[in-house]
């Protein structure tokens, strides 16, 4: 196959998701294409890193507690517009539907099929970022998208983004830890 | 909306990819779905999240580099493999057509649509994971998923992973950084 040297991009998609903080008291949340896993077990750890320009920051570390609230793709226009303006700027806790689950610290937007509410764990400092380690403490998802108390990965069309676009999640490709096998010696 | 409280976990999908480093002089995979972006700018940061565990943390720390290889859906079995077994037992290195940039320390899947090679330049330590913090060095697309030098993603289908199972990614939802415009005042 041949190969194309194109620069020196993270070439792909990531998760899309709306980061929630209470910032000056008030519920703010801004979109990042930063999120991801670091660890499911002993306890599940997940990231966000954002750059020291924003906003959000300052809320996050003076609390403690950040969300990740995932959006669907009939969510992108708000979405992308949380992205747009600070919270400087614009008052952006009423944008959404805001919900708290335990913890009074954390903003969840209803709208959202998923919610995350995260413990700060750790922070890491670059030159322009802040890599926020968070300790998942619960998690909602919309019922219509459960199957019981099972969340159905199926069910949910979280969005992603890369290349300048939101995109949906697609078919189901396979089963992990089980298609491979078939090649185990 | 009625939520669920589903219990702590990160509900989602995020990057499946096969991570490539030299480990004791050949090249040696392993997926992960701990994979993402740190910041574009000034210079593009990734980070994979390794469990302390595997074969691949010391020949990425000995050789400061490590490659990150996104799969197509055509590749699931093959990619589910490379994580189910461990280089400590199985030889990975003829798994792949394996392929080399610039770097000789960073064995790259020619299968693979996008590959990306980083160089180590920070590992975050927990109790359980290394988080190895990589500058983008190159990166390669093959060329029937470019538009000339600029990749498509949406000629590419790169694999996710959530839930127990893979995914494609699916149709385009949206502009980043313009759709939301509409609602700025």
């Amino acid at each position: 196959m041949e190969k194309v040297m194109v620069g020196k991009i993270a070439v792909g998609a990531t998760p899309a998701v709306i980061a929630g903080a209470m910032v000056n008291g008030k519920p703010n949340f801004l979109t990042l294409g930063n999120y991801g896993g670091i660890s499911p077990r002993p306890v599940p750890l997940v990231y966000i890193s954002v750059n020291k320009a924003h906003y959000t920051n300052a809320g996050i570390k003076e609390n403690g507690y950040f969300t990740v609230n995932w959006p669907s793709k009939d969510l992108v226009q708000k979405t992308d517009y949380v992205g747009l303006v600070s919270g400087r700027n614009v008052d952006k806790s009423k944008v959404f539907k805001v919900f708290y689950g335990s913890i009074d610290k954390a903003p969840m937007i209803e709208e959202c099929p998923i919610n995350i509410v995260c413990k700060l764990s750790q922070t890491v400092d670059l030159p322009t970022q802040e890599i926020f380690i968070g300790e998942v403490v619960e998690t909602f998802v919309n019922k219509d998208c459960c199957d019981g108390n099972r969340p159905v990965l199926g069910n949910i069309t979280p969005l992603l983004i890369g290349g300048g676009a939101y995109w949906e999640l697609g078919k189901k490709a396979g089963d992990a830890f089980k298609d491979g096998k078939a090649l185990v010696k």
